[in-house]
């Protein structure tokens, strides 16, 4: 891993990575285009790109700026008080669209990342972490070496020395906290995991003023 | 007792496979509360087992039974005409909650499943399909031989076949049609990979009713 070490971190860009988000917003309320539409405006769009559907909308860019985006985007749905769900989805080490076309380049991923400003907003999710391996994706050339739940355990500490993990669950991990803090958790996890892993997905299910919350 | 085949048919079952779904229901109207109410009351849950909280809800049970709730469920709350959303993981092979502990059981899945009705509801979904390995959960023994990618492109296949396929996009394929038929592509999937891969999960994001159909 050493001598490749330098030319991975050459070659790393979130471009050719493929790294982004896919994700959803709802505002349960009737009013939820005004809602929508609102939060998509307030964010720093600049340095990412977007291609949007009824369904959901994929952003790339870098992780850091994902997660910016991501954060104000709900943060500004959440502060008209509804109540707000979003399903985001984090992918990196899949650039193409079905096939995984990496080839044999070991994993890469930023350092660290910057930490995301408070948002005063109190948040609760259910977070799943998937380390993939594919037959194209190898890890020194043995992808048979790699336990996938190591870093998934791994993550799960993570939360804990954040503060945010609350309890797991069948088939998920609940975190709670301010949203900056949550996915502030879920994206550390993501870039962590893809220091090592070359394709890595994560997704989180996020909640806001919730009527009912049963932490 | 006698063969490898005989002992994993005799040993399937839902429970010991971990088989369920977690999902969350968001109607995007200010009157939420009734409407999900409404909908979880309409489905038949007889045959199922519930852990739920102010994310999401976790259901086990039988994969024909699951599914059919899950349609029964999204139809319910799509009638009363809200824009609706659905975030819904299918999960099999991971009976723990952190930890896998299935041991080294072959995979084995349901031969087939019966059909949906359908709901006369039309659906469009970004679905995601993750065939995963872990250091525990093992094919003949030998978890280094199995090719990530391959079941993903029969399951696309399998979605033209039955005409909910749409298109690939980054880190999802699109699906519309019938609510039933887009569950039952999901489905379908999850099982079919699950006869060769212990431990399978897919996301899949439905929306109904969006006033910006974009298809």
């Amino acid at each position: 891993m050493t001598d490749t070490a330098t030319t991975t971190t050459e070659l790393y860009s979130p471009a050719r990575f493929g790294v982004g988000a896919r994700f959803s917003l709802q505002p349960m309320t009737t009013d939820f285009v005004p809602v929508i539409l609102g939060a998509l405006a307030a964010a720093d769009a600049s340095r990412l790109t977007f291609t949007t559907d009824d369904v959901s909308t994929h952003v790339a860019g870098a992780e850091a700026d994902v997660l910016r985006y991501l954060t104000d985007v709900i943060a500004t749905a959440a502060r008209t008080g509804a109540h707000t769900v979003a399903h985001v989805l984090l992918s990196r080490g899949c650039p193409g669209e079905v096939s995984c076309e990496l080839g044999d380049v070991a994993a890469s991923a930023p350092a660290q990342l910057p930490p995301i400003p408070a948002t005063g907003l109190k948040a609760s999710a259910h977070w799943s972490l998937y380390p993939l391996i594919d037959g194209r994706a190898t890890v020194a050339g043995d992808s048979a070496s790699i336990d996938h739940m190591r870093p998934i355990l791994d993550a799960i500490e993570g939360a804990k020395a954040r503060g945010t993990f609350t309890r797991s669950e069948h088939f998920a991990t609940r975190l709670d906290g301010d949203l900056a803090d949550v996915i502030g958790t879920v994206g550390e996890a993501w870039v962590s995991v893809g220091r090592t892993v070359p394709h890595v997905v994560t997704h989180v299910t996020i909640s806001l003023n919730s009527p009912s919350v049963t932490r």
